[in-house]
């Protein structure tokens, strides 16, 4: 499908090519891409007409301000708007609390890239626990209250669940580090990727916490990362200061409208992730029974996946591209991964198999082999 | 059409309500609106159809990064990518630029909003410029260096042509200016509305000085406030730094798609504003035949107009909405301006007779008066 020339596109120094140049670049149309986590089972069609039908006025006038979404994001969530910071997706907020990061930053790794590279383009110290593979990735309260101590951080970043590794601390594991870490400036848990698990959110816990905020994209769980959606959870104080340094129409008439209609399809919203969790657990126990191949344990709705045997994960992405249409990510641009190590999207079941079927024949693995 | 009670939303903090606020404020669903300066000569419906047809993808994926949209605009513009700085709206950099500003800032006034209040809520130190209606409320060269002078101003600021008043300065002015203010830190042009002049931009003029920048909204010129978007364009060491701060996927993925296409629809695009241009004038000269009002002369797609004998702007808006279903932006909460003025978009002819109409009744105009 694509020349090794054409390839090149994956040499990015940005978190990885858009899929609009990888379709371009490997003239595949139907590119099956387990590379963006978006959520299967959402957008529902309806909502899709809805905004489809609405898009001449969306396009047209100014987005509304603040307080609207703000109102509409603490519908969906339970909580009143002034703990609500909207935010032109999630990266928006990570780039600022980076930027006025006080102290060194503190952060778990591997992580979602802005974490790790922000701070460090922008000379802010920072510093790294490393999950690691021997215990699935987990991380214990003990362990980053210790390094915390340590490294005399003034900012703590989680993300939970684990992006790319898919591990979780429980709510109570979480609770106890901002009852622990309160003589930070700042504790950030980054929620991005909860609405999969099977662990409850930090966004009530964090408002009792002068310096704790629950920052989270909407993209994943809404299924459209087109859009730019996210938002921050904080006590009133914090939230107020936050939405003071944002822009005001920063969330486009589109991402509005969106928030606006998603309150009326929560029942369809909310089965999604139910829907996707079991499309996890189908592709972590098909990845199971490849040789070859270790996957972890996820809560999110992607599954890491270790390359045993020193297997090159950038040799292994360009044949499952070139040869088979599949678009998968390796992890060599992630502090604290390497290209050993794929980040797999949980997608419907036919996908997976063809995914499935496709490593087979990458991996070279007989068909006795499987067990 | 709406009662008193429903008009309240336009006490609010922001600029103004939204037009979906107003909808739903007013029960009509058909306002006329002279409020959101857009282009009504674009988008062709070619490109809606294109966008329509698009939108799963457009909504699903991450968008592009920084380069392709710098690519879109520099092509646009006629200029290469490096000086470019996308932006989710031109709001985006007018945010940041006052938050980073150096020493007090010196701006022109009445001027966009963003541009007084932000330095004020951020305790920036700021002075301003008042534009004189005996002048047409344009400016000279000569007064503003020495305004910079007295004031010791690091940051300047001209919005060109000016919002709300419509006012412009040359290129030649412009170009002095930037000549004459190399010794301030930052130098900062907001050529929003500038397609719809017959001055020519300063975008190449800017490339000469390592202290000076032109921000433009592309809402105004492209029809769609909606989609967020805007640029800076600066020498690429400035631009650098600027984009070093901007948050990745900024440019959600309808501006993108936006960015992409529009340079297919060039022709239309560039004949458009001398429509707008034109329709203006039939606004300007139609207020004229107007008593107790006094127009005056833009280079912009609006003209900003005085009541004359201390008229309220409220009630005259109030009264527009209420009884004609007209939505027009009275001035009050303007730095240097009063609800003595409205900012009266140019639209089309039959839109801009309604309007008239409907004055001449609220303003109680015999027709005897017209000339």
């Amino acid at each position: 499908m694509a020349n090794d020339d054409a390839l090149r596109i994956f040499d990015t120094r940005f978190h990885n090519p858009s899929i609009f140049d990888v379709r371009q670049a490997t003239n595949a149309s139907e590119l099956l891409d387990f590379c963006v986590p978006a959520n299967s089972y959402f957008p529902p069609a309806a909502l899709l007409a809805r905004i489809r039908e609405e898009l001449p006025d969306i396009l047209k006038y100014y987005p509304d301000y603040s307080p609207v979404h703000q109102a509409n994001i603490g519908r969906l969530i339970g909580l009143a708007p002034e703990h609500i910071v909207p935010a032109n997706g999630v990266t928006e907020l990570i780039t600022q609390l980076c930027l006025d990061a006080q102290g060194p930053i503190l952060t778990d790794t591997p992580t979602f890239g802005r974490w790790t590279d922000l701070p460090q383009q922008h000379g802010v110290p920072i510093h790294f626990i490393e999950r690691c593979k021997d215990r699935d990735f987990g991380l214990t309260v003990d362990e980053i209250v210790a390094q915390a101590k340590v490294t005399g951080c003034g900012t703590f970043v989680l993300c939970n669940p684990s992006n790319p590794t898919g591990a979780c601390s429980s709510l109570a594991d979480v609770e106890s580090l901002l009852d622990q870490l309160q003589h930070l400036a700042l504790v950030i848990i980054d929620e991005s990727f909860i609405d999969f698990a099977s662990v409850p959110s930090a966004e009530k816990a964090v408002l009792r916490f002068p310096n704790a905020i629950v920052v989270k994209s909407m993209g994943k769980a809404l299924g459209w990362h087109g859009i730019r959606l996210g938002y921050g959870v904080a006590n009133a104080a914090l939230a107020e200061r936050l939405r003071a340094r944002t822009p005001y129409w920063n969330i486009n008439g589109l991402a509005a409208r969106v928030l606006q209609e998603v309150n009326r399809f929560e029942p369809e919203y909310r089965t999604s992730f139910t829907k996707v969790a079991a499309d996890r657990e189908h592709l972590y126990r098909s990845l199971c029974e490849l040789p070859g191949l270790k996957p972890y344990p996820s809560e999110t709705n992607f599954v890491y996946v270790e390359l045993l045997g020193g297997r090159s994960g950038r040799a292994l992405r360009d044949e499952l591209v070139r040869d088979h249409g599949i678009f998968v990510r390796e992890c060599s641009n992630k502090v604290g991964s390497s290209e050993h190590y794929l980040r797999l999207v949980a997608r419907k079941r036919p996908d997976v198999d063809r995914l499935i079927a496709a490593l087979r024949q990458v991996l070279r693995i007989p068909v006795a082999a499987v067990t």
